[in-house]
């Protein structure tokens, strides 16, 4: 029943379309939709136009397509953000004020770290994240923590694949990252030192829900310091404890992967 | 070129379902999807397949369907929640540390508020406002500040419109709302007096770019009290000019409507 024969339909192309745009790529010409997408010129100018009349796209004056607000308005519907980002925000907002620090909320997606929430902190290090942008899992202490919770086909496929180094302290040997995971579902936390960013150590706690799930994690991110994990593990650990008491509380909730 | 001849087309028909979505329906059932865009149960279910294939929507095991994370992702590129909101969150993080009060960030849309971002005051009065939900103009302070600045035929168009009332204190006569618009256009700062929620205090400052257009409207929600104007009114006011600095101090920022 797909229209226009055999290969891809209607739908899924225009659906490609919205895929080629990224956090790298927020911008596109037509041109690099079609590399991105394969399409053919006259069939995603066709698709763009209805997209753009639909306000899933805008156009620019200068020939460039990008997201548009609509599209922003209907994807804050999913739960997974909203009720996961309503219960942990107010949490969010007192650790920050504990702190001063950034506090970051994130989930597992694609085996990669998704940042759903975050609050900067104005006078702590400056770190390059963004809500709605992924990282690897191994270098981060909230992607180590969704890592150590997540199913064992999960962690297999991260730990046989590629480990890439981003700073001379990333953890790159399956074997010792394996290992790390162990102690972190033996003690509730993780931590990064310097292996993402030079100067910036990391610290999270799991997020769980009323069944036992861990469906996100709680991070920090401040100035390396010998003091820092004392100073920040038990405050990540409280906050983290107080949403998924509150996740526990909500009827109907619904908000796993 | 439309697909399956006369009437709308398959994208369109795959975007009206995504449209169904709401804040206030956040889950649907097929034959609630079927109502709300009317397409045939057939059609849907296919149009809805390919949609959960590809992350835009979430099935359930009750059989309802949700907006996806994927979905989420892709609309948080969107500049227009973005860029805007990742210049204001910090100003909004100082004016909530500031006053404690909730903090609204908030953009014009088919003539209504929509809120973009929000800091909740957790010692404050609570309000009913989400991040991705709409409210009308006329009974909000970011309401009458986005009104006041917008093009004239926006502004007849909500003037000609019948004016719902919440409370006793909802302004609901075109010309004192006219009135009240040249006023907010002088003194660039908006109040709203218990007139979308009996108790409650707003009080909003427009958001400018580098071309001095208002793109936005910042808010303060307090409880109602005498001396709330003059103890909120410069904080939203200096908290607005400093996004608004910023705004303009971003090149190639193109995040208007």
């Amino acid at each position: 029943m797909r229209e226009g024969g055999p290969g891809p339909s209607v739908t899924s192309k225009a659906l490609a379309i919205l895929g080629a745009f990224t956090p790298q790529k927020p911008k596109l010409r037509l041109m690099e939709i079609c590399r991105a997408t394969g399409l053919k010129a006259p069939t995603a100018h066709r698709l763009l136009g209805e997209l753009v009349e639909w306000g899933a796209l805008e156009k620019l004056a200068d020939g460039q397509y990008r997201i548009g607000l609509r599209l922003w308005e209907i994807g804050s519907l999913s739960p997974r953000s909203r009720t996961l980002r309503e219960i942990a925000r107010p949490f969010m907002q007192d650790l920050y004020e504990a702190t001063r620090e950034n506090v970051h909320l994130a989930v597992l997606r694609d085996s990669q770290v998704l940042y759903v929430e975050k609050f900067f902190g104005r006078r702590s290090i400056r770190i390059p994240t963004h809500i709605g942008e992924r990282l690897p899992l191994h270098p981060t202490s909230a992607g180590k923590v969704l890592l150590a919770f997540s199913p064992p086909a999960v962690q297999d496929q991260v730990l046989r694949s590629r480990l890439q180094r981003f700073t001379p302290r990333t953890i790159t040997r399956p074997g010792t990252l394996g290992q790390i995971l162990t102690e972190v579902r033996r003690t509730g936390i993780a931590t990064a030192v310097e292996e993402l960013t030079m100067g910036a150590f990391s610290i999270a706690a799991p997020i769980v829900d009323g069944e036992g799930r861990t469906i996100a994690a709680l991070s920090l991110v401040v100035r390396s310091s010998p003091n820092a994990p004392d100073r920040m593990g038990p405050a990540v650990r409280t906050a983290a404890h107080g949403i998924s008491r509150m996740l526990a509380q909500t009827p109907d909730l619904d908000i796993g992967a």
